[in-house]
C-alpha cells in the first residue's frame, strides 16, 4: 500500500461534532437506481445516517422499501407533505432531506422541506419547468434552510483541480470550450421505468437528453470555467421514431467575454456510456478531462511536453487533495464523486446549525445553478425550434 | 443517468436480517491509511456498524482516535486481548473485528479473537513470519469464526469477469501469465511512518516489495487464473542503499500442469503509483487487466478483434454483475473493490450465523490463501539467496 | 516479424508496366513542407519518378532546389507555363504533375497542365475561391487528363474500413456525426513563412482554419459516409488578435436523409497536433478514429462489447488489406497514407493511359470533391457573417 | 498543415552527392515479407537505387522476381557468389547489397560481399549459429566494406529520444529494465512459409521466439540503455505440440553496475500484434516507449506529473528532430523507422566512400552488435537447458 499525505475524508475528522447528520429521503424506491446512489454517498463519510423515508407515493411499496432499509417503519411515510411536517416537530428529526424523485416533483417536495427548515439535498435538474425553478429559488430564498443541488459531476478531484488551475490562470484566457455528454442507452425504443418518465415531457421537462445529462455538462463547463454563458444556438433531434424528446442534441455557445463553445449531448451514440468529457483551451495551455477515467487530468501548456496530473499524484494541488481519500493510483469513481457533494453538504449544515462561517474551499452547487440550469434546457429547446437562432439565457 | 439493470449493493437487497454487523478494530488509529480504508470499505453498504476499537496500543492515542470515530469510551480499548475478552462477554459485543496493524501483530491479534469466537476480517499478508502463518492457520481451523483476508483486489468485478471466463474456458488451456505490480513511493529513501515499519524485517517479515504488494499480484493471479504454483525462481534487490528489504523483485513461475509466468514487483519505479496489472494468455485467447482502469476488461480471442468488456456493460456476466453498484461508464474504483470483500464477509457471517449454506459465488480470500502467500514471500527470498535456484513453494 | 498475408504495396505487383510514371512538381522548393511529402509520397512505392520541376518561381532557388532533387537542370523551370508547353512536347515528357503551391496557384497551374494533357496531382484545398474552382472543374472536364486531390486522408487503411464498414451497412442508418480537426500551432501569432500564407485571404482563400482543416475533416466525413450535406450553420472567431482569417471554427451540419453533424476545427488549441477524429453513429452502431493512431479503428456495435479493429488484423476488411504494407502491429503512418493516394493515381494512370477500365476499389479524391470542399469553406464564411444562419452548400 | 522546423529527410538534403547508391538484394523474391520492407525503407528518401539481386535461389523465381521489381535481366542472379564477383568488376556495380534471405545464409552471403568490397546491409538476427557470428565480425574487420545489421527498431526517433535522454543522465543511475515483445501468430500450429523456416532450427538457429523477436528486445534496451548484460537466467518453452523451438520465453538479466532487468518474448500470446516494449526506471526518472505507438514516449521524473513527450512535439530533443520526417502528429510508423537504418547506411557509405568523418550522431547497429545478439539466444538457450541457472553472455 503506497502511503501520502492524502487528506482522507474519514467521518470525524472534518466535524466538530461527531454524530451523523440524519437524513430523510423523498423518492428512491427500492429498484431506483439514483436513489441507491444517494444512499451510498451519504454512508461513505458516515456524516448522515438514513432516517427517516417517503420512498414511495404507493403505501405497500413505501413500507416494503423501508423496511429493508432498516427504517423505523414510524418514520416511513407515503405523503412527503406530511412526512415534512411530522419530522419538524420531532425532537430527534431529520436534520435534511435528499430529493430522488422524477423531476416534476422536485419543487413540490422541496418547498414542503424548505418550509419546516429541512436542508434540501436535491438531484438535478432543478425543476421540469422554467417556471417551477423560479419558484423554487424564491422558496429557497426565504427559508434558513440550506439547498444542494446534485450535480455530482462537480465532486471529482480532477474537476475541482481544473477549476483550481483555471481560476490560477494557468490557461491564460479561455478561448475555447468543448464540452460533451454522451450515452447510447436509448439508440433503440426502450420500455423500463427509468427511460419512461425521462421520455416523458410531464414528468421530464422539455429537454430530453439535453434535460437528463447535457445540463450535467453545461453545469460543469460553467463550474470550471466560471464562464458566464450570453447565448446558445441549438439544433435539437429525435432520432428513434415516437420519441417525444430529445435524444441527440448539437448546441454551439458564446459566452461573456468572448470565449465559445460547442455541447454534444446524445443518448443514441452507440459505445458511449457515460461519456462526460471537457476540454478547455485557454492562451496559454488546455486541459482535457473525461468522467470514464476520472483520476487523470491532461495538462497541456502551450509550447511544453503534455502533463498528466493523477488524483493525489504529482500535480494534484489543494482544491482536489482535500476531497481525496486515497493515495494516487488508488482509482476513486462515480460514487466518491457524488459522496464529495454530501460531504461539502454535511460540512455546510454543521456550519449552518453552529453559526460558523463555511470555509471558502466548501463549495456545491446551489439553486441558483440550478435555475441556470432550467434556463439553458429552456433556451435549448426555444432555439431549436426557431431554427437554431441564437437565444440568450 | 443512465439505466441497466444492474444489480445494486444496497444493504438490505441481500440480507434477511437489516441489522448491521457490529464490528470492531484494532490498530487504524487516525492518521493510518489502511484503517480508514477497512472503516469506509465497512459503511459503504450499511452492512457493519464500527462499534468498538483498540486503535493504539496508546492510551491517549487510542481513546483520541476513538473519540474522532464517535466510539463509546467504554468500549475503546488499548489492548486487544482485553477487548476480545470484553467484547465477547456482552451481548451486543462486537461480531466481528478488523485487525489492521502492521504485519508481525496479524497472528496475534488474530489469535485472541478467533479464540472467543469473533469473526476476523484480516489485512494482508497473512503474517511475517511462515511459522505465524502455519500457527494462523490452526487457529482458524479450531475456530468456529470466520477468517476473512481483505486481498482487496479480488474484489474488483472485473477481476471476477476474468475469473469466470477462465473457468469458463474462454481462453483455452492457460499457458503464460504476466502480472506486475509496480509503484514509486521508495524511490528515494523515506523517512515517514508507513514506510518505516514496511521496511523493517522485524515488523513486516522477510518480504520487502513482495511482502508488501507482491504478494497482492501472486493472490490475483492465482485467484483469477485457478493455477497452482509448482516453483519459483527469484532474484531480489534493495536499490536504495541502507534499505534491509527488496525494493524491486524479479520472479520466474512455475505452474502445475505446465503453464509459466514471469512477476515484477516494485516500489521504486518513477511514474508507476499502483501499477498492478494482470496479462493471462491460453491456447485460444487472452485477457489483460490493469488496476488503475478496473471497469475495463480486455479479451482477445485468437483470430478476432480486440474486445473491450466495461464492468456494467455489454458482455460483462454474472459474476461481476453480480457485484457492480452503478451501470456501465459509472467508474467504480479501489474502495467499491475493497468493500466488496466487506460485503462478501457480511453475507458470509450472516449464513454462519444463521447456519445457512452460502452460496458458492460469494468467494473472498482465505485464511489458505493468506498462507500461500507467506509461503510465496518465504520462497522469493530463499530463492534469491540461493542466486535464483528453482523453489518450490 | 508476424507474417500474414496482407497485400503489399510494393512496386510493380500492381502494375503491368513496370516503368514508374515520369513526375513533375509545381512548388515545393527544399524548405517547403508538403513538398516534401510528395515527394516521399510518390517514392515509397516506386511507381513514380521525379524527373522535372519548377520548385520556386525564383529562378536561383528553383535551379537549387533542383540540384539538391538531382533534376536535370535542363528540365529546371521557373514558369509553369512554359514547363507545361515543354514537357508536353518532349518525348519522355513528364506524364504527371504534382501541385504543391500556395492554395491560389491551384487553378492556373492545374490549367496549363490539364490543358497539356498531363495529369495533375494537386494538394488541397481546390483553389482559393469558389470562381476557381468552377473553372478548374471546367477545366478538367475538357481535358482528358486526371485530376487528383490529395486529400490524403482518405488513403488510411482504416478510412476506408470505416467506409466499407458503412457501406455495409454495420452501422445501420447514419444519425450523428462528430468530425473534428484541432491543431495548436497558431496559438500565438507566428511569423513564419508556413503561417503567412496561410493566415492570408489573398494567397490561401477566406477560410483560415477552416480553410486548411475544416476541409479536411469534412471532406473525410463525406467520404466515409456517403452523406450529402444540405446546410450548415457556423460561428468562426479569430482569436489571435491582427489575425485576418478565422482559426476557429464551430459548425453544425444537416445531411440529406435526416443525419445531423458537428464539426469543429481550432488551430488555437494547446495540446492538440494534427487531431483529426471522426466519430459515427447509427441506429445499428458507432465508429471511433482518430488521425494520431490511424491504424486502429473502434467498432461498437449497439449491445455488444467494443471492437478495436487494427490495420493488417482480424476484423480488417478488403478495402483496408488492400492497401496495407505492413501485417498489423507494425504501424503505418502519414506517409504510408499520403501515398496510397499517390499509389491510387499510379494505378489510374496508367489504366487511362492504356485504355483499362478502373476497378472500383481504386479511389481517390475527385476535382467535384475538390469543388464540394470549396463551397464549404464558403458555405461556413457566408454563414458566420450571418450569425450563424442555415446556409446550403 | 501544422508547421515546424522538424528536419525533413528528402533526398539530398543531408548530401553532397546527389546520386542515389546503387544496391543490390540477395533473398527478398517478391513474395517475401522482409525483402519488401528493406526495398521500402531503401526508396523513401531516394538515397539507394535497387540496381541487382538474386532474389531466389531458383532460376526462374528470381527472373520472375526481378522483372517484377524493374531489375536488367542481365543483373538478376541466382548464385549470390556470382552476383558478388559480377558487380564488383562493373564499372557501376552495386555499391552495397541488402541480406534478406532466411537466417543461416546471413554469414555465407555477407563474406561473398564484404571480400568484395561491397557495403552489406543485413537483416537480423547476424546468423544462425555463434561460431557463423564469430567467423562474420572476423571477415567483416577484414573488409573496408561497412557492414549495417537492420535492427531496425533503433530507428524510431523516440528510441533516439529515450537513449539520448538517458545518455543525459535525466533518468539517474539506471535500475531496473523491462522489456518484452510479444506477437501472437504462432498461437497455433502454422504452415505457412514464414513460420516453417523461422521454426526451423536448422534455418533459423537454436532460438526461436528469442531468435526472432527476443534479440530485438535485447538489443533495443542495450541501444538506449548503454548498459552491458552480465549474466542471465532464461526458462524457455515450446507450448504448441511438435514445435522444435521456443515459442516463449522468460529472462531475468543482470547489468554490469548492479541493474536489473526482465526481459519476455512470445508468439503464442493472442491480441499481442507487435508488441514490442520497453520500460526504464532509474534513481531520478523513468521512460516508457511502445512500438505500436512510436511517436509517443512517457518520461516520468519522480515527484512530478507524467510528460508525454512526442515525435516533432515540444519536447523531442536533437537525437529525435535529426530522423524526423513529419511535424508532430502526423504519424511516422515501421516504415520510416526502418528507413532511417538505411538513411544512416547512406551516409555512412557516402562518408566512407568519400573518406569524410562519420558525424557522431549517425548510429547504426553493428556486426558488434550482431555478435551479442547472437550471444544473447545462444545464453537463453544454455540457461535454459540448464534449469534456469544464471549464464554469462
Amino acid at each position: 500500500m503506497r502511503w501520502q499525505t492524502v487528506k482522507c475524508w474519514d467521518w470525524g475528522t472534518d466535524m466538530s461534532d461527531t454524530k451523523p447528520i440524519r437524513l430523510g429521503m423523498v423518492g428512491g424506491g427500492n429498484d431506483a437506481f439514483i436513489g441507491a446512489v444517494h444512499r451510498i454517498a451519504s454512508r461513505i463519510d458516515g456524516a448522515f445516517q438514513l432516517t427517516a423515508g417517503a420512498l414511495s407515493s404507493t403505501p405497500e411499496k413505501s413500507m416494503a422499501s423501508g423496511a429493508v432499509l432498516g427504517l423505523d417503519p414510524a418514520r416511513t411515510y407515503t405523503d412527503f407533505e406530511a412526512m415534512a411536517l411530522a419530522e419538524a416537530r420531532l425532537k430527534d428529526g431529520i436534520e435534511a432531506v435528499a430529493i430522488v424523485t422524477p423531476n416534476h416533483m422536485h419543487y413540490p417536495v422541496a418547498r414542503a422541506f424548505l418550509k419546516c427548515g429541512i436542508h434540501v439535498i436535491c438531484d438535478k435538474p432543478l425543476t421540469s419547468t422554467l417556471e417551477d425553478a423560479q419558484k423554487l429559488v424564491a422558496a429557497a430564498e426565504d427559508s434558513d434552510a440550506l439547498f444542494i443541488l446534485t450535480h455530482n459531476y462537480t465532486g471529482y478531484p480532477m474537476v475541482r483541480q481544473a477549476r483550481e488551475m483555471i481560476g490560477n490562470g494557468d490557461l491564460g484566457d479561455i478561448r475555447v470550450v468543448q464540452a460533451e455528454y454522451s450515452q447510447d442507452w436509448l439508440t433503440e425504443p426502450q420500455d423500463n421505468k427509468q427511460a419512461e418518465w425521462r421520455t416523458d415531457p410531464a414528468r421530464s421537462g422539455a429537454g430530453g437528453s439535453v434535460g437528463d445529462i447535457g445540463t450535467h455538462a453545461f453545469n460543469l463547463l460553467s463550474f470550471v470555467t466560471g464562464l458566464e454563458t450570453e447565448a446558445l444556438s441549438a439544433d435539437l433531434q429525435s432520432f428513434v421514431p415516437g420519441r417525444q424528446l430529445d435524444d441527440n442534441a448539437h448546441i454551439m455557445l458564446r459566452f461573456a467575454g468572448g470565449a465559445r463553445g460547442m455541447l454534444w449531448s446524445s443518448q443514441v451514440a452507440p459505445g458511449n456510456e457515460n461519456g462526460l468529457r471537457l476540454r478547455i483551451y485557454g492562451s496559454k495551455g488546455g486541459i482535457e478531462w473525461e468522467q470514464e477515467e476520472p483520476n487523470k487530468l491532461w495538462f497541456t501548456p502551450f509550447g511544453e511536453p503534455k502533463r498528466l496530473i493523477t488524483r493525489g499524484g504529482a500535480g494534484a494541488g489543494a482544491a482536489a487533495n482535500r476531497i481525496s481519500r486515497t493515495p494516487g493510483g488508488h482509482p476513486e469513481g462515480y460514487l466518491e464523486g457524488f459522496a464529495n457533494i454530501y460531504a461539502e453538504a454535511a460540512l455546510a449544515i454543521r456550519a449552518r446549525q453552529t453559526n460558523t462561517p463555511l470555509p471558502p474551499e466548501v463549495v456545491f452547487p446551489s439553486v441558483q445553478d440550478g435555475l441556470i440550469g432550467v434556463q439553458f434546457i429552456q433556451a435549448c429547446v426555444t432555439s431549436s425550434n426557431k431554427n437554431s437562432a441564437w437565444t440568450s439565457l
